[in-house]
């Protein structure tokens, strides 16, 4: 739909004062009045312009209008009138104007934000003119579905709230060394031994469907990561000979480390499962891993340190990891994917392709993350932030303002290695998190991400964020999100277990 | 029921190996064998024996048993055939003998941890001999319900949830600067102008008479704390002449510090009202408080400046604190209740009655808590420990270990001081805590404390704590109650929102 430009009128003149002050993210430009309009559930309606490109049919908006009817006026919402000729109501009307569908989304989120009620019931909205566009494109959240495994509607719950603070990326970290719940079609042994229950813990193909369906009718793109060649015990499990067997001494210890880099039949696997993965997750982008490879158990394996001799890579085992790396991602590169990477790729000087992404996640090692970004930008390559983004790890008090305080851009460097910076993820990973305690651990600390990639980088003020971040807690819980308290206080509609 | 001899044969012989190995708290002595035997849900019956001193028409045993047949065998328990002479399946019978009611429901928490389900589904307990009591006396948690409401149902559940791991006191600190959720018939004003919501954020009478027979029903005491001469802003919004004025220089400064204890009017209203909270909450004790007063309101007014004055007082602004406390001692004494205060009442030398029981809240200052018990026991007061078991302080990782690792008892002293420490409570404080993110912050880390106060000195290994603890976890799952994981894994049945 890109550059197409898209016309929403809706029924109401586009408004804003008290709630347009407590919007979040906040946008690039907001100019609000006291003037107010009342909003009547019976008669508002979301319509689009004649002129617009998208029209009646166009599945994202449509659902959408839905959604957010239901989320602007709850029960009052089911009184939905059958659509009439009549377009205004006191010739006013609200006006949102896209050159995406994808913006429109964003858009009506906002618009759902504007609307409030007074104690006596009414609905108002005030004059407001709001231009707005995200500081960064990629504005991500990642669930770790391995440590603990989260239930569907966990993932989905997830998704309606990442689209009401305007993330775009689901990174699903979806196996690991703990377990595997992704049913694969080529290899049904994966799950069948890796996951924790095959009959209870595991996503299936129509479970991925319908979380990629119902991610592109938010606007959110879902960004699969299979990491290897660590983190993947969970894969020995089905495919016997794909992990490396470790040695004690002259004897195999019965334990197994990373994937096998020595062998074809790993590559083999390898084009097979990827070409079933680059299929299934229709983005552009695979997140291909490549973190925190152990060397120990290569270095103890007979026919690896063969292998090393042969290819004379001498003692440097980052040089066994680049082989493994280039071969795979060159696997991947021929099924018209891109990737994204987590940092030890570039840091141990794999070679990659100029458009891969370098995902930034180590605070302090082996330099600090502001650094790596320097680093990664001045050799040209995109960058992902998400090292200070550790949502699971968490402290008593108000740590979201640690979230909230930092800048991405703020290493040493020209604007062009500034614009590299393509955004940046906030991270749940799953060690201690799982459906229990995921929603008030996510929301509303993964808000103060969204903003930080979202608004202006002058947004900074942590009162005004404060005022803002707490009404729109409130906000979650009035739709139905276990969101987490800020500080002492209340809201009007608490949170009510369904 | 003291002192009565209570039977309760089960329709079972009492049993395990499997799922003794995992009891939550660990009983003072346990028998366990691979021996066990198939427990039918249709068969199954809880039973009177002939010599016990309970009978049928026992509320608390009634009610326990229907509970517990529902926690054993879930929706089978639905099939509950009609009272039968058959006494025994194949003979075999499960004893529990109790002095005690109380202990017959800890006994009742103890069987049902026994109980365990073959893949196929038939139910097994294993032949087992337990005895048991508990390490001390008084097991308590404590909810803050004025830093943020809690709704009357999580304070239920979290009942339930107390009882499954031997807790028998719910210290229900009802009320603190930020609101005044308590609804007094004597003063209603303090709620309507006190409440974050008069409407919604309040305990009726009816309420309160509720979370008391709940708890009664599970061997819980309610131990409702009213917090003075501090921590009472939100008293002063319905009691105009309560709180001390505040001064600028010679002006009132139109703020308000600690109950004025220089009034008359301050006395007769705390007469009223504890005359009212001494009948509506039937357990011996009260908590009246006395933590954290701030001097510096105090000092400012010249009104109490010449109280201190006339007093003989000089500038020790703990004589005055202490003849505030006293007044109020006297008061409730008068009712014929005991009471419990924090530690500062005790460190500030008030003069209390032999039988208060002091609450060690402070980690370090004045001195270590450790110190603190030492201290107060050889003053010969009870004890109660606290400082340690602050739940709602979080903190990355298992930290339910640090909890654990406490031993009330290790500081220097006589038998005769230890004693005098009757046990301890886990705190829930609400500055970042609703009904959110209750659940998983105290589950299954309150266990923890649970099991420290439970369970024999010498149950201290780690490893064989994190085993049971884990399995707790899973079956508080199976219960509904939202418990976060220890861990990297998963439970056979995982939490499900209903």
């Amino acid at each position: 739909m890109a550059g197409a430009e898209l016309w929403l009128p809706l029924l109401l003149a586009a408004a804003c004062a008290g709630p347009a002050a407590a919007l979040w993210p906040w946008p690039q430009s907001v100019r609000a009045s006291d003037g107010r309009y009342p909003v009547s559930p019976r008669r508002f309606q979301f319509r689009y312009h004649d002129r617009s490109a998208a029209q009646p049919g166009c599945s994202v908006l449509d659902e959408a209008f839905q959604r957010y009817r239901r989320l602007l006026f709850g029960a009052e919402s089911g009184r939905r009138p059958a659509r009439t000729d009549t377009l205004t109501v006191n010739n006013e009307q609200c006006f949102l104007l896209s050159e995406t569908v994808w913006g429109a989304l964003r858009g009506l989120e906002t618009f759902s934000q504007l609307v409030w009620r007074s104690p006596e019931g009414t609905f108002f909205i005030n004059k407001t003119e709001i231009e707005d566009f995200p500081r960064f494109p990629h504005r991500g959240l990642l669930l770790d579905t391995s440590r603990h495994y989260l239930p569907l509607q966990s993932i989905l719950d997830t998704l309606d709230a990442m689209a009401y603070s305007k993330f775009n990326v689901f990174h699903w970290h979806l196996v690991d060394d703990s377990s595997f719940p992704y049913e694969s079609s080529a290899f049904p042994e994966l799950t069948r031994k890796g996951s924790y229950n095959p009959a209870t813990h595991i996503y299936t193909a129509q479970d991925v469907k319908e979380v990629i369906e119902y991610a592109r009718l938010r606007g959110i793109r879902v960004l699969a990561e299979f990491d290897t060649p660590g983190h993947t015990l969970s894969w020995g499990r089905g495919v016997s000979g794909l992990l490396t067997p470790c040695y004690s001494g002259s004897q195999p210890s019965g334990t197994f480390g990373p994937v096998n880099p020595i062998l074809n039949s790993t590559y083999e696997f390898m084009k097979t499962f990827f070409l079933e993965v680059s299929s299934v997750f229709p983005d552009f982008y695979l997140h291909l891993g490549g973190d925190e490879v152990d060397f120990a158990c290569w270095k103890s394996n007979p026919d690896v340190q063969a292998f090393m001799k042969k290819k004379g890579f001498g003692n440097d085992f980052k040089q066994l990891e680049s082989f493994y790396i280039q071969t795979l991602l060159d696997i991947v590169s021929a099924y018209g994917k891109g990737y994204v990477v987590w940092q030890e790729v570039f840091d141990n000087k794999v070679k990659v392709r100029p458009d891969t992404i370098i995902q930034v996640w180590r605070e302090e090692a082996p330099v600090s993350y502001l650094k790596e970004l320097a680093l990664i930008t001045e050799a040209g390559f995109r960058a992902l932030l998400s090292a200070p983004w550790y949502l699971n790890r968490i402290s008593y008090g108000p740590d979201w303002e640690d979230f909230y305080k930092v800048d991405p851009l703020s290493f040493e460097g020209g604007p062009e290695q500034k614009a590299l910076v393509i955004g940046g993820e906030a991270c749940m990973w799953g060690e201690y998190v799982d459906s229990t305690n995921l929603v008030p651990r996510l929301w509303p600390r993964a808000g103060a991400v969204a903003e930080r990639l979202w608004s202006n980088k002058e947004v900074t003020d942590p009162d005004f964020a404060f005022k803002r971040l707490a009404h729109f807690r409130c906000e979650l819980l009035r739709r139905g999100v276990q969101a987490q308290p800020l500080s002492v206080g209340y809201c009007e509609q608490e949170f009510e277990q369904t």
